[in-house]
């Protein structure tokens, strides 16, 4: 227990980074992932059919542009996006995120692209 | 989706009940609850023998007290306590905190007891 018996503190970790669209694990709760993300622009509309997906704004504002509406979350706001809803997430000012999700969740859920990649773990 | 396309904001949330010790559920991820509490004072010892629990500071300040050690969260600050792990949490003043582990894991783990209570949705 020692060695990780370390709190995770958010904006510190925050702080490790400034690469935008990178998700970056900071802990882990049975088989999921507690990741961070900084955001600035428009992602790609994709789907997750296997898994719900939270995600919490620490800084920042993000709407999460759904096909039947918007959801806009200001810091200390969360949603989860359901399985096998199609989301798309922008943010017009750079904005922090935490994100839960099973392990090994991909990014981009069915749609792919370029914008593709794994969640690296930050030391 | 429209009726649960709404954030979730964890200050409203908290400023609907003034309970302590009690855990309320604010959204679902999967089979997983994420809930809020308020605390204040010494809980008791246990393990949940089956699954993490993520703990996350709102407001305040919490000691989790491990057998070896003790980790200390400040606001923004998360902890995962390791399955199998005892802990006693403790907060001098009264401190907010979310939580997130598989529905249905009981608050006092496997020591029961008084101060076990099921958690209760939050409307």
């Amino acid at each position: 227990m020692s060695k990780s018996a370390v709190p995770v503190n958010l904006a510190d970790k925050l702080a490790q980074f400034s690469e935008l669209w990178s998700q970056k694990k900071v802990a882990v709760l049975n088989d999921y992932d507690v990741k961070l993300a900084k955001l600035k622009g428009e992602f790609v509309w994709h789907t997750h059919e296997e898994t719900d997906e939270l995600i919490l704004v620490v800084s920042g504002r993000l709407t999460i542009q759904l096909r039947d509406g918007n959801v806009v979350l200001e810091p200390g706001e969360l949603f989860v996006v359901p399985r096998g809803v199609e989301h798309c997430t922008v943010a017009d000012e750079e904005t922090a995120i935490m994100l839960l999700e099973p392990a090994g969740t991909i990014n981009t859920g069915d749609a792919g692209g370029p914008k593709t990649k794994a969640a690296e773990t930050l030391s």
